[in-house]
């Protein structure tokens, strides 16, 4: 199957809020944006406070308001992923009243809150039976940094938990809309940080494929360079890093990628799409690359880091970036690649020249800050890529090298996605 | 001017999530059903975060349909009250994104916060100009409970700082609306507890009226019993508290009144009313009273302290409930009688039997626990009162007695509304 190039839907009238006042209208002339440069998918986020504003009180009309983009997005060939539970966007924080200050019980672990969030993720791949082009449900945007302790007043819990929560909303996808690509979203914390509940296991494990957000800004931009081989190879790495936890021929996705000008040169962002196209390309198993994002926030709307208002293909007023350009000039080109190739694979598993292992011993919570930008496993895949061959990782369960450890290198610092998408 | 006889709009479907999907008949049965008990106000809740979803976008249609119902009202012949910040309702907060975890700042001190949040105060007060039926805006529902610290994560702030916020908000009323009766609705902290920034004098100095919500839930209840002579004068009390500090002749607006079952009994609710306004009637420059609330909490909304789906005049069906008729009855009686002295105070100042002096020394934060229930002033009031009169409070800036002195006497433990109104 062909790789899939999409884009993550960034309404340019109103950003996220334009749920409250949907217009089909500016929708459609987003849309037309989109398929305007040959992309064949979206991801879209309906906010969680609107769906559900109390936890017994699912908005019909909300339901409704997805499926008439999820149906909308037929119009222009644009096939839909949904995210279920936003949750967090680009630094803000979507949580219900029901769930904050007053109401304040663990997101993740209580059982009336769980049941209701399964609730909300049901019957809203329920109003999407049907819709031909459903990819499936993502579960969250990147809704793991609730539990982390970068986040103010994090949710804690336990590796079993974070699995346990994740089935369950899966599961309930799941049984609105079977054989769907339901997916889970984590951000960079479930594979760079040590002590996180979310784990590369359960990414890499539930669901359908296991999905990656790749930013640069990460350590990655600020250590290296926005042009560096390192930064071009970021979106690779991971997707490599990612197959590696999984079973043999699951596929992997670039759910998430962009252009942050707080790592990169303005001169660096076409050739820094260029080349995470072409070096994620070469990835086995590759389903699909979405880049971050269609529009730029307009900058009438306060308070967003300042790298948002940048990361779109497209300006605000709906204009052409060059970084949509060439987001285009490089899904094009790498279509034709592919159809050269076609047929064999990209690259043959068993034929790498060498590989790297990464050990992560037997707890739940393996020794991540290896994987990190500047970790052991970062260092040694981009020390052997330069090679010309990107190096397959291998998991094994030895123990890891410590600290103090002559073989123990850590991360830059670990996540750093801490006001990310 | 008569005494005015209002109630506080609950919407019974979909509670004050109703904003998101407004639909002006729901409304109207509503209005209907409160104009039936001879009502003559209603007071109205728009949510901030739907008013306001980013600090920089207020959107229009929020704004219009705040209008809309004001409107609606007037069909009724209702007049309208409209609270400017929620904030707070029933134990919820509605904090918008953009002053949450991430973007967590000072509601009150930030510049930029409190700037923003004077504009859309301005924005919606803009948007009622020419109402015919408008009687005012009120800043917040209780929204000095963020500053307080039962609440979690409090913003902290100084009397001055908490004076300059409240200003702020009611100059920006006033800059659209000159002339309209602007007032601010702190929640018994302000009264009752020590070192709460929102105090008596700004209660009784800003805006066009001092506003209190009485609620028996705050130790009077649990300690004297629901049919108690303290409970039944609860409100009367806490009026000439608020008088106490004014200006004379300065309206006094008893804005929340209820009768909550978890501190009375069934059998206890409609003499509580018909009580409740006989005895608020005797306070001299009653502008009037605002029942909590015109409708039951639906039960299938999940999650309220259990009185809140308990406290409607109408039940969730929207029929009439005996707290409905009682307060009907009781409204109907007190103009009877208020039409009979017509002409003549209810009470001629100066000619009480005696009074009880308040000493709150020069402190800008006085000593509060003397007003709470079980406080010396409180105690001493609830005494004179037995004997037929209620007696005035005048204030005094002598130095209050202090804990181990013989006269000291404070509350049952201060303001207890902490998932109140």
């Amino acid at each position: 199957m062909s790789v899939r190039f999409g884009v993550n839907h960034t309404p340019r009238a109103g950003w996220f809020h334009a749920w409250l006042d949907l217009d089909l209208d500016q929708i459609a002339r987003d849309f037309e944006n989109i398929a305007s440069l040959g992309l064949d998918h979206i991801r879209i986020f309906p906010l969680w406070p609107l769906l559900q504003p109390n936890r017994t009180l699912i908005r019909p009309r909300a339901l409704d308001d997805v499926r008439a983009v999820v149906d909308l997005a037929a119009q222009f060939e644009l096939d839909v992923c949904v995210d279920a539970l936003q949750g967090h966007l680009s630094s803000f924080d979507f949580v219900p009243s029901w769930l904050a200050t007053w109401h304040r019980r663990n997101m993740f672990t209580d059982p009336e809150v769980v049941t209701s969030t399964a609730t909300l993720v049901r019957a809203l791949a329920e109003r999407l039976v049907g819709a031909p082009n459903l990819i499936g449900v993502t579960v969250g945007n990147e809704i793991n940094q609730f539990s982390d302790a970068v986040h103010p007043d994090p949710d804690r819990l336990e590796p079993e938990q974070a699995r346990l929560w994740t089935e369950m909303m899966l599961a309930s996808a799941q049984a609105a809309l079977p054989g769907a690509m339901h997916t889970v979203a984590n951000y960079d914390a479930a594979w760079f940080t040590d002590d996180h509940a979310f784990t590369p296991q359960q990414s890499a494990e539930l669901g359908e494929a296991t999905v990656v957000h790749s930013w640069v800004f990460d350590g990655t931009g600020q250590h290296y360079g926005g042009d560096s081989f390192e930064t071009m190879h970021h979106g690779a790495y991971y997707l490599q890093l990612a197959r590696a936890f999984g079973r043999p021929g699951r596929p992997v996705w670039l759910q998430e990628v962009g252009a942050p000008l707080n790592v990169l040169g303005e001169q660096d962002v076409e050739r820094f799409i260029h080349e995470t196209v072409r070096t994620s390309m070469q990835v086995p198993d590759l389903w699909g690359i979405t880049w971050w994002c269609s529009h730029d926030v307009d900058r009438s709307l306060a308070d967003f880091p300042e790298l948002e208002y940048t990361l779109g293909l497209f300006s605000s007023e709906g204009v052409l970036k060059p970084a949509g350009a060439a987001l285009r000039d490089a899904v094009a080109e790498a279509r034709t690649s592919e159809a050269r190739s076609s047929g064999e694979p990209v690259e043959a598993d068993g034929e790498r020249p060498d590989e790297v292992v990464a050990c992560i011993g037997a707890d739940p919570r393996p020794v991540r800050a290896q994987f990190a930008p500047g970790g052991a496993v970062f260092t040694e895949w981009m020390e052997k890529a330069r090679g010309g061959v990107q190096p397959r990782i291998r998991i094994s369960t030895d123990e890891p090298a410590q600290v103090g450890d002559p073989d123990y290198r850590s991360g830059l610092g670990g996540a750093a996605t801490t006001m990310g998408q």
